[in-house]
């Protein structure tokens, strides 16, 4: 096969993730997370789809007049959902859901039309339309996400009728799209389909599949700008195409030259994870540096602590350098897949414990904070604070109250895709090439490698994230000889390594992150790594203006808020002394068994303010009890004030 | 005449304000205001109503499919301007303007139906609709400006011809609205006829336009709703009709029920204001009640230390209790006009500091924020901290910078708004009743009154407000006794007051806010008022989420603000040691000439940031100093930061 000679040669300083279905994870922190996914977020989501019409949509049965019409973009929340309930398929055997997932698969089939196309808006709606407004209408998107699920569809199964399906796809889609005579140079507005194609290459070994995915990365933002030439054809003012709407999908210049992150921060993160897929099957340091342009630029200026990003929701996305307001904070949950998804990316081209630290940060709290506790509530943003919402909408009935999760949204991105990272989450956590098995994350259970052709098993024991204390052991048939690489987290300032009881860190520190211990393995031998976990005080840069004179609380990967359920005092006038030490606490009846952060704080005294909004003496702050939880596990009782941030006293 | 016999029956318990042509203001602080508001800002705005069709829309001569189409609120931008022209004639005898108001007013009155209806939109572009739809489209309100132009042109020229316009159109509103057989039950959306009949009532002597004002303030809010009713009619949803619509017009309940503000913050000011008006005119204590609870839960609540109010873009209006943001405050110029006409009004009932203090509070900053120093720009609203603005708009050409004055809105209400108050600024200063003569704000120049028949001239002289040192002399043909109250401000802490060198307060502190001195008095009398003007902190109430941690600068009346123009470190990394004293600094050459305040603060370091966006480290800080300006001064240099509230260190 052409993949395999592709991906041999660039094993040796490529890497190649673990596959999802090879680890299992038996902790108590992430292991119910994805029972509970597949048992409950999965069920609900197709009952969605389904009450909402986007699973008849391929029905493609809508007559003019008819209600709801289908939406642009309601195709790829049905492949996101295939996507994540064949993820679960592979590591957790349904026959139910097998069974719902084939009959599924012949309904889309059945709406592909002749040619290839299939795209149930644009079939059933506006069949005079197709690829007329490639910027605002998310056409390649949709194919993008079905392409992704007939591989995860293929990968867990081994059934060929959806990849088939996805392949008559792009392959039409490769005769209208390209450079050659009478083709479109076009490209989405919204970036998915490039990555899809990488994958695509990846499963069937189609080289052709890697040259449409390059070329959707590489005429993206060219001159003259498709977007323009586009809206011309529909008749339309050439004036709205404005800069800012370009920046908004990524196209406002070639993505070689791109060094700022802007825009939609879905678009973005998409965007750049193709990037970094190309930079790897292409062994093109060029497109790598962009990348590292663009992780450099985001991660130094536009990340919230939590991982989020996209601060507004005005585009949805990124906006000044440091503009990051906590109670506005957009941090879309699917922006918050995004970085995951590239920052996994860019850890298989290079080892570096940089982007393992971003991927960590945001899986453990951004990322998991948009599914609630019942597995059936979702954020679309993830915000730093939140008090009783204060802007009555005109015309709305209901006085709005605090923040809350949603059963399912209008546009609803983000639950299939929550959905989708829970179920393979596996794949994060190791690495391999051939004389290295690299440990990105550390989570219960068991995984197992092939290097070099050998066969090597990993049994994990820790309760990270609670406790950073995490025992390897190793089995094999026949002792091998390979680099285990061991992340030392960002956040962790002390640590001890040992191997079979003897210390084995050289003592010169973590390289780019990771401790290496390159020797001959045999089963049996037990690698001990302790992560020093203490409670930490976070600082923001003095340029966030938001968090001037503010701390915020963090232990191990998890970032910290303090939520009214906690407090008897308003967490709004919550100070945290300089010198307060607080204390962490496992407890197993609070949100599902968390560890929270307890102390004493201080609160701004009511006394004397009964009847004047201003004075001039200061407040008198008052001694009390304060207790941080996870922000993951925020809103998740009854709703009130949070907040990650505390200004100091 | 009527109403002098109403004025005298109420004349011992009500005061009346002193006309402000009647005083004379010659410092150097509000003098060169009023001159730039004559000589630049009313010319100016002239031209911005004829450009924008404004003054043309009363030729009635639009065309369907002709731009622009006469709006529904701009008659009311005339009137304003007629308004604020009238005001300064009356003080500065200017033939050309006196020309120029005549012509418009022979124009104004072509427009006039009839039945004696003034409208150039419903006129002009929808004939068939007129009275349709109170609700929203402005209809009384404009009509009360044109009323309110009127009574200023006829006050300051003694010429009838707009004022019989007014009292024809009044008279034909009285028809077509009250509780008799055939009548309409309605009432504004937005407040504002209310208070411009009470007006023409004064003027007039006509009692039926207080009752007509009168119907309208008692009928708001009662059931069943008129603008159910109306919006029925139009065949409209019920259902768009919810409890915020009718907050926003604080038409949600019956006046004299309500006990918190609501809904839009300018119509809010009006309406409170017309109850004000009643009160006094119809001696009604319970009307009064219920404007001093909505003032108590104003300023309690609601006010910005600027005097600021109505926090919120969305509905122009208020939100939450003690939902005080900002950056994002909107704080619109017209309603900071409103709080003081409402406040200057309940003066007039009772001599009560608390009213002063909230008048003078907005009318030294948040109000004359609204204009910028030479004349000819405006805010719309007035935020408390500025930053580079950071949401990039779609379909935008420009990237935002700084929160800037406009040339002209295309609501414009804030322009001539300005002019009017600064045109009639003396006012503001004194009332008097028989035997008393109250001193509400301080500024230099000479004012006339009688007392009880009895010509009495004060002679001003002071610096405030950049100075507390007041001396009064009184000028009068023979002895007179009568109460003189000097008003202490609430945020002086500290004074002393002698006549003709002998202390004069009794050391029991002042009454309600005044010091009263009840003697026979002569010509050549003079009494001195040194009030202490050091340099303040102020606190928010500990609900104030945005001001936790926080100061904010004030000195005498002016609260103070930091700006980027005076700084080389970022202003919005500044933090205030608790400790540093800031020193007053008179700069005659600075922003017109202010008192600016200075000392050391301190700066969160960038050293150390360079490669990150968070730390366990607390940010160092260093020294550097520290110049606040008055806030109203703010945005009238280079654009750069701005913040009125600083986090302490």
């Amino acid at each position: 096969m052409k993949r395999e000679g592709k991906r041999k040669m660039a094993a040796t300083t490529v890497y190649r993730p673990v596959r999802f279905d090879r680890v299992t994870i038996d902790d108590r922190f992430w292991a119910p997370k994805i029972e509970l996914n597949r048992a409950v977020t999965i069920p609900t989501a197709y009952d969605k789809c389904k009450e909402t019409g986007r699973i008849d949509a391929f029905r493609q049965d809508w007559k003019p007049g008819q209600e709801p019409v289908p939406h642009v973009f309601w195709d790829s929340d049905v492949a996101k959902w295939i996507e994540a309930a064949s993820f679960s398929l592979a590591t957790t055997p349904d026959p139910a859901l097998d069974a719902q997932l084939d009959e599924l698969i012949v309904l889309i089939a059945s709406a592909q039309q002749e040619d290839g196309y299939l795209n149930t808006h644009y079939t059933a709606v506006e069949p005079e339309n197709r690829w007329t407004n490639l910027r605002d209408n998310h056409e390649l998107y949709c194919a993008g996400h079905l392409i992704e699920a007939a591989v995860a569809h293929y990968e867990a199964t081994g059934k060929r009728g959806l990849l088939q399906v996805a392949c008559r796809y792009a392959d039409y889609i490769g005769t209208v799209f390209g450079t050659g005579p009478g083709q479109k140079r076009g490209y989405c507005g919204h970036e998915e389909i490039e990555l899809a194609l990488v994958k695509l290459y990846r499963t069937t070994g189609e080289p052709r599949y890697l040259q449409l995915g390059s070329y959707f990365v590489e005429e993206r933002g060219r001159e003259p700008h498709y977007f323009d030439l586009e809206a011309a054809q529909r008749g339309e003012e050439p004036g709205r195409l404005t800069h800012h709407v370009r920046e908004y999908s990524q196209s406002h210049k070639p993505v070689r030259e791109q060094d700022r992150v802007v825009g939609h921060s879905v678009r973005a993160m998409y965007l750049y994870a193709a990037m970094a897929d190309l930079a790897a099957e292409q062994d093109d340091d060029s497109l790598y540096a962009a990348c590292e342009r663009l992780w450099t630029h985001l991660c130094t200026k536009h990340m919230y602590l939590t991982g989020g990003i996209g601060a507004s929701a005005a585009n949805e996305g990124f906006t000044n350098d440091y503009e990051l307001p906590n109670e506005t904070a957009y941090c879309e949950t699917c922006a918050s897949i995004g970085l995951i998804m590239w920052n996994h990316r860019m850890l298989q081209r290079r080892t570096d414990g940089k982007y393992a630290d971003v991927m960590e940060r945001v899986l453990y709290n951004g990322a998991i904070s948009g599914i609630s506790m019942d597995g059936k509530q979702y954020f679309y943003g993830n915000p730093l604070a939140s008090y009783r919402t204060s802007v009555p909408k005109r015309g709305d009935k209901t006085m709005p109250d605090y923040y809350r999760r949603s059963d399912w949204f209008g546009c609803s991105c983000c639950p299939p895709n929550l959905s989708r990272l829970l179920a393979s989450l596996g794949q994060y956590a190791y690495s391999t090439r051939a004389d290295e098995l690299v440990v990105h994350l550390y989570m219960q259970g068991e995984a197992e490698f092939d290097l070099d052709g050998r066969r090597v098993r990993v049994i994990v024991e820790t309760d990270y994230p609670w406790d950073g204390d995490i025992r390897l052991r190793l089995a094999m048939d026949e002792p091998t000889r390979f680099a285990l690489k061991l992340r030392i987290p960002g956040w962790c300032e002390a640590y001890e390594l040992a191997v079979n009881g003897s210390p084995a860190a050289d003592g010169a520190g973590p390289e780019r992150g990771y401790e290496s211990i390159d020797r001959e393995w045999s089963a049996g031998d037990e690698i001990r790594l302790r992560l020093h976990m203490p409670v930490e005080r976070v600082y923001a840069h003095p340029d966030v203006r938001h968090n001037i004179g503010h701390a915020a609380l963090q232990r191990g990967p998890l970032v910290y808020c303090v939520e009214q359920a906690d407090h008897d005092v308003p967490v709004r006038s919550l100070l945290l002394p300089r010198e307060t030490e607080l204390a962490p606490v496992f407890e197993p009846e609070l949100l599902g068994g968390v560890v929270t952060l307890r102390g004493s704080a201080v609160c701004a005294d009511r006394g004397g303010w009964e009847h004047t909004l201003y004075r001039t003496s200061r407040p008198l702050l008052t001694a009390c009890a304060i207790t941080a939880v996870p922000y993951y596990s925020w809103a998740n009782r009854e709703p009130g004030e949070m907040k990650v941030w505390l200004p100091e006293s």
